[in-house]
């Protein structure tokens, strides 16, 4: 066989997904000087950030959309670019509905006041317990936390349980984590649960300082970071190729479903682990990674928006932020774009509630999504403009959202072939950001991460060569 | 497009994997005069059965082998193709290492005789209540077991440290546990923990009463029985065709990596469930079917054997089964064929065990093998003719042996996707298999159970027709 090592064909690095994470790998290594194709199964990049749009022209965020003050090479990305953040949310009161009463929570007021004292001070002892543990949690390596294997051996679920005394004050703690922790408690354990409000800064949301991870969107949408980088890379990216193998061997191939080929020195893979565990590879993966993948799945989740002539909550104080104690959707938040004068709702169906018993068409989320409006915000909820939804669970390319997550005993078992890479295949994702895992910024930061591991290779061999 | 539906190779039903499950359908549908093609990606029939073979000629098991007395299913296909069934172990005393200590448990004595009476009577306690919980379970939705929720909210191991109060009880229990039970305690819930030991006829070994589904081997090793369906279904099996799409239009087509294809009304996807969640589906699976198969995992386990010129530790009195409480290898077992004059030890290296910092290459674990041995039977034991061992987490299309399990909170949300056809996909595996799931027999039962199905859905069909 002829050798293929200088065939034109032949980048130095493919990167397999176009969202944040691939993008922005591909942006670093291409400033650094170096040959980079993005292979991207969808016909558009952005990966799970993604626009909608209501039927009066607003763009609204279907998936990933917040930018904290801490999400600095986020931020990079977005001023490079020329793009702008502006500010979420709304001022005002929230408002809870905790056993079929309604309260509101004035600006500045606790949100624990709904609560009897000892239920709150019930509350507080949980949550800086919690706090503990996650300040406890080394973030490089969830393994390598004092006490990892025994955090990691019961589920968050079932430390929840144990830990709150009473039933108000143990729901109240749920809804709270549920409001900011998008997988299901019983789904990971509790070092995993550290692990990831301690990357995202999510304790302080807990304890009531502030929602800070949460505080602005990009003005037109995450994705049009994306978009631009797109631009920027140009005839480097091709979308509509579904990577299906990756063979090793002199350098990398990968090879999509339509049989195209792409040829590089090294490959990273971006996609959610649990999908990059789909992939053919050759020869096959190690099995701690193979045994990792089959560990991790990515969270049930369907976003819906509610279009309003106006935000008439705002009206009677309210900020649009709502949080019920039962039913299909436990959080409603005010993300009306700036500007837009319209105002819109946005709320979540997570875990169970998208599968069944619960509401597993549009028309009975639409329904269940009224219904909880109009218990927070009262009858003129019940008349919206325009129902708009999107379920990332039915993406082919995504099956999930926000990110992925490690069952009980992964990380102490698995952890390291998270970001390991295997020979010259390389692993990207907001998944395996140890800052701000879970968000846009776990994902720049992971290709960025990446695009630093890669360069020290490509260098490496070719100091070897000489 | 001209109509398919009549083209002459188009099966009434097209089989994924020639396991015992996929042959067991496919003779039942065969025998019901059902067309069938079995599409297999090995070059071999058998799936997580196969037979090894020692340097002077003796098959042994490498993969799945035992047979209990109400392996019913199992025993009649042994019977209908002439092959027969032997005794496997040796009567004897077992050996126990606990801190170091060995001690010699006589045939009738109490397993528990190890322990302090008030030890005892902590394990005693927590068996107890483990069966209670064990009675309790819907072997048939066990999503519909009283509590089912809060018995699968937290893991098996957590289960264990809180139902056990002394270390010396807890760690004699786990051992039982993990002596009987393949999965890591920490994978699955209590529920999932209760369904497999139900399944299996488990909790009568855990309460020391008997190993009966261990009993028996079938005499040239398991697979042979697959092998003889094989013969029987002739061309109707394909081997080393890797199926990796699945395209529902005007029935089914199966696309293999190679891009052979084949067509058929009906679909029975037979793979690990972790697999067949790997392959390609067009249209995709329903959300609550793929996110099933994202919490699912097969276990972590190589299967290691020492091969001596003879069964030694008989001439002490000895079974050759051993327990042990600390190392990467828990329990060792006699596995002598019978009329084969050596003695043969096999034992497993499972979970993290199997991935570092245990033993992850075969030397390392030969010596760890050799160094139980030799604690539980002496010098002699290091002195092996062979080591053979099988490593069911490196085969492409095993990636872990002996089946696979539901994650924390899975059967409860997501558990009726295990077994729910989507259209004409049809689903078997011993996973799927309520009773003796796990084992052979549970994979002949699925198997069964899924050519009911079909055959129903196809005289349905053709009635429809009429």
């Amino acid at each position: 066989m002829p050798a293929a090592a200088d065939a034109p064909d032949k980048a130095d690095v493919l990167v397999v997904g176009a969202g944040f994470s691939g993008l922005s790998a591909a942006l670093a290594l291409v400033d650094a000087g170096r040959s980079v194709t993005v292979v991207e199964a969808e016909p558009r990049v952005g990966g799970r950030t993604r626009s909608g749009m209501t039927a009066d022209g607003q763009w609204l965020e279907l998936g990933g959309q917040w930018v904290g003050p801490e999400h600095l090479r986020l931020r990079a990305l977005i001023a490079r670019f020329g793009l702008s953040t502006e500010p979420s949310g709304r001022t005002g009161a929230v408002v809870r509905v905790t056993n079929g009463i309604r309260t509101e929570i004035g600006e500045g007021e606790e949100a624990l006041a709904v609560l009897s004292p000892a239920d709150a001070a019930d509350v507080r002892q949980a949550a800086e317990r919690f706090a503990a543990i996650v300040d406890s949690v080394d973030m490089a390596s969830p393994w390598s936390t004092p006490g990892a294997e025994s955090l990691d051996r019961g589920t968050f679920a079932d430390w929840i349980d144990r830990s709150l005394g009473s039933p108000a004050a143990r729901s109240y703690f749920s809804e709270s984590c549920e409001a900011i922790f998008a997988p299901d408690p019983v789904d990971v354990s509790l070092l995993h649960a550290a692990y990831y409000f301690g990357s995202g800064g999510h304790i302080r949301s807990l304890l009531g300082v502030s929602r800070e991870a949460q505080e602005e969107r990009v003005t037109g949408g995450a994705s049009a970071v994306c978009v631009a980088i797109g631009e920027l890379l140009g005839e480097r990216v091709v979308t509509g190729a579904a990577v299906r193998t990756i063979r090793v061997s002199d350098g990398v191939e990968a090879i999509t479903r339509d049989g195209a080929r792409f040829r590089a020195r090294h490959v990273i893979v971006t996609l959610p682990p649990p999908l990059a565990g789909r992939l053919e590879y050759d020869p096959i993966m190690p099995s701690r990674r193979d045994q990792l993948t089959q560990r991790l799945h990515a969270i049930s989740v369907v976003k819906l928006y509610l279009v309003y002539e106006t935000p008439f909550w705002a009206d009677a104080g309210l900020s649009g932020e709502g949080v019920l104690d039962a039913g299909p959707i436990r959080v409603v938040l005010d993300n009306t774009p700036v500007g837009y004068p319209r105002g819109v709702l946005v709320a979540f169906i997570e875990g169970a509630d998208t599968i069944g018993p619960g509401p597993t068409d549009a028309e009975s989320r639409r329904d269940a999504f009224l219904a909880a409006a109009v218990l927070l915000f009262g009858a003129r909820a019940a008349d919206p403009l325009e129902y708009l939804e999107f379920d990332w669970m039915s993406e082919e390319f995504a099956r999930g959202c926000y990110s992925g997550h490690l069952a009980p005993g992964t990380w102490t078992r698995y952890g390291p072939a998270l970001t390991e890479s295997v020979g010259p295949i390389h692993w990207a994702g907001t998944e395996t950001a140890g800052e701000w895992t879970g968000y846009m910024e776990g994902a720049v930061r992971s290709g960025e991460r990446v695009a630093a591991e890669v360069l020290a290779a490509l260098a490496a061999e070719e100091r070897g060569a000489l």
